[in-house]
C-alpha cells in the first residue's frame, strides 16, 4: 500500500514551512536553467560548482529517508510539495498551480523554459505529456482522494512553443471508480497537444475511505 | 521552421565541453534532490540559498540567448544536451542513456529519484509518459532525422516504485512517413507502463534531407 502520511501540522506550520522551502526551490529552478545555458568558462564553472556541492552538503546534513511523499493535514489539505509536477518544493516542477473554474473544468497558466525542451525551441512532446496526465489526474479527482492515470492518449496537433502556455482539462463520465476525462495544451497560436484518460480511484483508496 | 544548428566542432571541442559541463548538471541534479528531502532549519536554508544564488549569478554571467537547442556536429552528431529527458547538461533529465541492443530494440536502464514522484514513494504516471514518449521516438528515428510524436497511448498495469528501473521500444511498421512503434517500462517487479505511439518526420525534415 501507498503510505499517505497525515501529519498533525496546523496552517501556520505550513505557512510557516512553505516561507522556509519555497523560496529555496525558486533559487534552484534558476539555477538549473542557468546551468542549462550558461556559456562561462571552466574555472568559473569550476567555482559555481563548489558553491552548489557545498549548498548541498548543507541541506543533506538532515534529510527525511526516501522521497517527499504526499502528506496530510489535519485540515485536509494535501501537501504534494515533492511533486513532479506541482510540487512547490520540487525544482523539477514548473511547478503547476491548478484552479477550477466555474464550469468545474481544471485550468493551469504557466510557463516553461529551457529546461523543458525537446525540439529546438519547443516543449518535449513528453513534457506535455507529463502535464496534461497531471491535470487530467486533477479534474479527475474530487480533492482529497487520488485517481490514478488507467489508460491515457494523445494527440500532436503540432509543436508547442517554450514560453507562457495554458492548459485545462474536465471530465466527461463517470462510471463506479472510472472517471473519463479530456482536456488540452495550447501555446500562443492555440491548441498543441489534445488528451483524453480513464482514471480510477486504487482499491486501497477505496477501502480507507470506507 | 526549428531551428537545428550546425557546429563547427570537432570530437575534441565536444569532449572538452563535455569534461566541463556534464559534472555541472551532476551536482545541479544532487542539489535538487537534496532540495526536496532536507529538514534542515531556516538558518542552514538561507545560508545553502546564498551560495545557490552566487553560483546561478556567476553561470548567467555569459549564457546562451534562449534554449540550448539541438546541435549538429560535422561529425554527424546530434548534441541534445539540453534535452529534458537525455539531456546531460540538464539536471530535470534522469538523464537517460539510450542503447540499440542486437534486435534493433532501444533500450534503457536508469535511476528515478525523489524528483520524479507522483504517488508517495511511486514514479508520476506522467513520468512515465515522458520517458517512454522519448523511447519510442528514438527507437522510431535513424538517429538522424528527427520523428516527432503524432499520437501516443499508454497503459498503466500497476503503480512503478521509484528506484532503478528499465524500458524499452521497437518499431512495428513504417508506412511512408509513420513509424509506429511500442514500448514498456517496467520496475525490479516486472512491467509497469506499456505504450504505443505514431512517430512522423516533420515537413522541414523531410525538405532539409532532400
Amino acid at each position: 500500500m501507498l503510505d499517505f502520511t497525515l501529519e498533525d501540522l496546523s496552517a501556520e506550520d505550513v505557512e510557516r514551512l512553505r516561507l522556509v522551502y519555497q523560496p529555496l526551490a525558486e533559487s534552484v529552478r534558476a539555477l538549473v536553467d542557468a546551468t542549462i545555458r550558461t556559456e562561462v568558462d571552466a574555472g568559473t564553472v569550476a567555482a559555481a560548482k563548489a558553491e552548489i556541492d557545498s549548498a548541498t552538503a548543507r541541506l543533506c546534513h538532515k534529510q527525511t529517508d526516501g522521497s517527499f511523499g504526499v502528506r496530510y493535514l489535519a485540515t485536509g489539505e494535501r501537501m504534494a510539495w515533492g511533486n513532479a509536477v506541482i510540487g512547490i518544493r520540487n525544482p523539477l516542477a514548473p511547478p503547476m498551480q491548478i484552479h477550477r473554474d466555474e464550469s468545474g473544468s481544471s485550468v493551469c497558466d504557466f510557463h516553461l523554459g529551457a529546461a523543458y525542451e525537446g525540439p529546438p525551441d519547443h516543449v518535449h512532446g513528453g513534457v506535455a505529456a507529463l502535464v496534461l496526465d497531471h491535470l487530467l489526474g486533477e479534474a479527475a479527482s474530487d480533492g482529497i482522494n487520488p485517481r490514478l492515470t488507467g489508460t491515457i492518449n494523445f494527440r500532436y496537433v503540432r509543436a508547442t512553443r517554450l514560453g507562457d502556455l495554458h492548459a485545462e482539462a474536465r471530465i466527461t463520465r463517470t462510471e463506479g471508480v472510472k472517471t473519463y476525462a479530456v482536456g488540452h495544451l495550447a501555446d500562443a497560436k492555440g491548441v498543441t497537444v489534445e488528451a483524453e484518460g480513464v482514471f480510477i480511484q486504487p482499491r486501497w483508496a477505496r477501502e480507507s475511505s470506507e
